[in-house]
């Protein structure tokens, strides 16, 4: 039996950095989409292949913490112990992870594995899985692979739709009004999320009297933008990014490829866009008319990034049997 | 006898568009001056040259309003008129104008002119100029070229050094610690001022709740400023610029043309680089260490952009007799 899990990509709206201090952020679920195939087998032990990565344990190492993988696997088998731990399993598993998802460019792609990975794996032991076991599972796995995260990623990734997050106040999904087409523009650089929330961090310690009011301003945008998306003006939400992608430049996040994506984007007709995640590298988003997608697309391209047109979507993590 | 009377470009270091609403800006004069000779005629006519336009217009018609010149040369007439009405004069000047200062691009080049030209000319017919009269007869100028402007640029040309100006409490003098070595980029696009302010001010109305704050911050900016340029503090300074910078382009008005320069800057080794003036196009200023000072041109230049190398001068408008 095969079981089929998939979960989707994030991408932060509104909001990133200024949500470390507790000023509201908006997140969106993305039709790319993370595929773990699970399937049983015969012998007690654990296979897990993603691309050309694999690795396996037996279930009495893993039960006695015996055993050395890859460190891009080690929060999977973690997970894995935790769930046979609780739920007792006497066979083996194997898992292929397939995932459209660039990887370290704010999309939420650990996340998206981490939530299919747990909801597959407990579909295939306990016969089910909630939403809330999927989360608190692929949190564990984001703990152990980043560090503090916000627990936004697993939380999008497993239920789907757009979401506002504020620190003090959790979660509460947002219902947009119209599909919200984007595209999304990677660029070549690479950065660490907690580097670039350090450096931020450190630059409104300095100037305080300066971040603070700027802070609030970013708060009251993601209400603004909460507000155009559940009314569904589409021009709002793009001059809402325009002004959120200035806001992050003056945290100090923003670089030359970073800019030329933005600009390429708006220049070929996107209603906005802006910086999505930590910055300093990564990803632009940019929101388009749907008849603008391709346009906007060739030229992120055309500036040296790599376009991947999407939408935000309401599905969240789905298992089915086959 | 030849008057030759000089006066000063000038850069705004800090607050533009903010100090529309307001909030304090910072503006300093630079070494690229303007001068104006100004040579006596035996007949009673007006000549005025500038590069390869030449106008001439004779006492009488010019008392009596009959004559036609150049756009770019009205508001000089009208400062003439003005004088000689209420000084009287019954000979004739020659002016020659040379300016390295580039137009339109919010180093002030008109302003300077025009407080060039008041002092020369109120030298040679009255004997005698004060800052004040000069200020008032340049600012005239400025009306007639630019429509409302804020004063911010006569002032600044005819004293000399660094300002901080607010709407409600005018003009502050600000003593530099240490000498403040900038690059200048001018980027080829071109940009009315009047249009990019109205663009903001519409998109600050339609968004009151984030740009109040937003404004908030960028004064707490500007006074920020203020003391690290009284302390001599470069690093401050450029970070400062840099988050101003990101400020502006949440207003709208950065282009990618003026990212590609500001980031070519930093990227050189500037300590900070931003939009100067209305944006939209027009130039970009960099804060460097003086031995970087060819790099950060350099690198400005293969960026596309015209890059010019100067400081920030204490001399105001002066004219000399030879």
């Amino acid at each position: 039996m095969t079981f089929l899990a998939s979960a989707p990509a994030k991408v932060i709206l509104f909001g990133e950095h200024f949500v470390v201090e507790n000023e509201p952020a908006i997140a969106a679920a993305l039709d790319l989409r993370v595929e773990v195939s699970v399937n049983l087998l015969d012998e007690k032990r654990f296979e897990i292949r993603s691309g050309n990565l694999f690795s396996f344990v037996r279930l009495d190492d893993l039960l006695s913490n015996h055993y050395s993988v890859n460190q891009h696997f080690k929060p999977l088998y973690i997970i894995l112990r935790k769930v046979i731990e609780k739920y007792g399993f006497e066979g083996g598993l194997k898992f292929i992870i397939k995932s459209p998802i660039p990887m370290g460019v704010g999309l939420g792609s650990s996340a998206a594995v981490f939530v299919a990975f747990s909801a597959g794996l407990l579909k295939a032991v306990a016969g089910e899985y909630d939403l809330e076991k999927v989360v608190k599972l692929a949190s564990e796995g984001e703990i152990l692979a980043h560090g503090r995260p916000s627990g936004i990623d697993p939380t999008i990734s497993a239920n789907g739709g757009v979401i506002v997050y504020r620190k003090s106040e959790g979660f509460i999904p947002l219902k947009a009004a119209i599909p919200l087409h984007l595209v999304i523009g990677v660029s070549g650089e690479v950065r660490s999320t907690a580097t670039m929330v350090e450096k931020v961090l450190s630059l409104k310690k300095r100037f305080p009297e300066i971040f603070e009011p700027l802070y609030h301003a970013a708060g009251h945008l993601a209400i603004e933008a909460a507000k155009a998306i559940e009314r569904g003006d589409l021009t709002s939400i793009g001059m809402l990014m325009n002004i959120n992608h200035g806001l992050l430049s003056s945290l100090g996040v923003s670089t030359m490829n970073l800019e030329r994506l933005v600009h390429a984007a708006r220049d070929a007709g996107a209603l906005g866009a802006k910086i999505t995640g930590a910055g300093g590298g990564g990803a632009i988003i940019s929101i388009c008319p749907q008849n603008l997608l391709e346009t906007v697309a060739s030229a992120i391209k055309r500036s040296g990034g790599f376009p991947l047109i999407s939408k935000v979507s309401d599905r969240g993590v789905s298992v089915i049997e086959r």
